[in-house]
């Protein structure tokens, strides 16, 4: 489409980009005092640049067959992608110890975890009430494939974790576990428990923020939570993606 | 953060998925419905995903001093790019244009613009009032780079075209030319029409919508939009740039 430029006379009164009413015109949700929707002064790039502020919530179109494009990474802790219906910015944490979680609660169902040995068993000091919830629920433990004792004092050895924990991460998941598991009662369910040592266990074997991704990690992480999306067990926690459809994109670049 | 799995009761009622009024609490400017605001039933990736719908536009932050990254494109007509303060969705064609656009102006107050002649020069039939209109303007045009003259007839001939111009847009760049100077009066101000010719010939000089873009092209609009924007000349046109700042995003995820 060929571009007017503006005459002498445009110039001089104010044009569309300091008019956001007509801008707005079939924003129907826009409740913004005059005040700030206001365009800055020209002569500078905040002319061209428009802020989306979304301010609405609402059910996303249920996703096509195929997978997003993982584009890259926003401040190393969001994931950007794009498939054929709009632009996805994803949590890569709560992402990846979603798609965990899903997976553990799914091999479960198959019998206990992978569990890793440590080659030097790993010796904590903890609360006598995080002591006591550990041996609360060694069956949970044992099914997800740790192997703690007590130790003597005030303390428990690790000898061994789930597989999908870091080696490195063994004592911060442990003790998010001693935590975590403090006030669940002994004669609770068992599956309680147990999703509760899952969920812990994912938290702390999944990415991070501020963790740089490679490209093949990012695939990983989208492909797995959409398979494990169909069979989800845990609907609850942070929200995991926020979507901005295209139609949106277009109406907001005058597009359509 | 540690995730923590519901329990039975947790699943049987309605968790905060469900319960967007809770989610949207710190949203003022939210006006839909109830209806509109419900998240889908469980069981989906629609669950996992909270659509963004930008309802209200603001002034965005003077960006920083350096340049956004491009990460790629949506739809091949989209560039997303990321900088330390949020993420930006820019319109390829619409930015190109404006740099293009601005390059044009800038140099033309050094002298005629670079031109380019044909191999064959370009025979194109006109209506009278599209000649009449590129003949009225032979000054601006000839300071573009163009060279064009009534050929007899209801044809004019093309010799050349601004070296910014590809040749093979040459036909569709004259032809919008014609129709696009159509209606400036004879007399008036050689500045407006120089203008005009400016921005149609940028209009077909730029970058389209659905073409696939290299990384480096990325790059070059990007840094040109920076850094053109600070003489801008043409405040006028479609929205350029939308930007989702770095604060909303982690106001979304629930980080801040
Ligand atoms: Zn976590
Ligand atoms: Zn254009």
């Amino acid at each position: 489409a060929p571009t007017r430029a503006p005459g002498p006379a445009a110039e001089a009164s104010p044009g569309p980009w300091t008019q956001p009413v007509a801008v707005l015109a079939d924003t129907a949700t826009s409740t913004d005092g005059p005040g700030s929707t206001g365009f800055a002064p020209p002569q500078s790039l905040t002319d061209l640049v428009r802020d989306m502020r979304p301010a609405a919530m609402a059910p996303a179109p249920v996703p096509t067959g195929r997978s997003m494009l993982p584009l890259g990474q926003f401040r190393d802790t969001f994931i950007i992608a794009v498939d054929d219906e709009g632009i996805a910015i994803i949590d890569q944490h709560v992402a990846h110890e979603r798609v965990l979680f899903e997976q553990v609660m799914e091999r479960l169902t198959a019998g206990p975890l992978e569990s890793q040995r440590l080659l030097t068993p790993l010796v904590l000091e903890l609360s006598p009430a995080e002591r006591q919830a550990l041996g609360q629920h060694q069956v949970a433990l044992t099914r997800l494939g740790f192997e703690v004792e007590e130790f003597g004092g005030d303390s428990v050895c690790v000898a061994a974790v789930p597989a999908l924990v870091p080696i490195a991460a063994s004592e911060v998941t442990i003790r998010a576990l001693a935590l975590d598991l403090d006030g669940f009662e002994e004669g609770g369910p068992v599956d309680q428990a147990l999703r509760q040592v899952a969920a812990t266990t994912a938290c702390h074997a999944a990415v991070k923020a501020h963790d740089r991704l490679t490209p093949e990690k990012m695939v990983y992480i989208l492909d797995e939570l959409r398979r494990t999306a169909h069979s989800s067990v845990c609907p609850h926690g942070r929200p995991v993606v926020l979507r901005l459809s295209r139609r949106e994109i277009e109406r907001r670049f005058e597009r359509i």
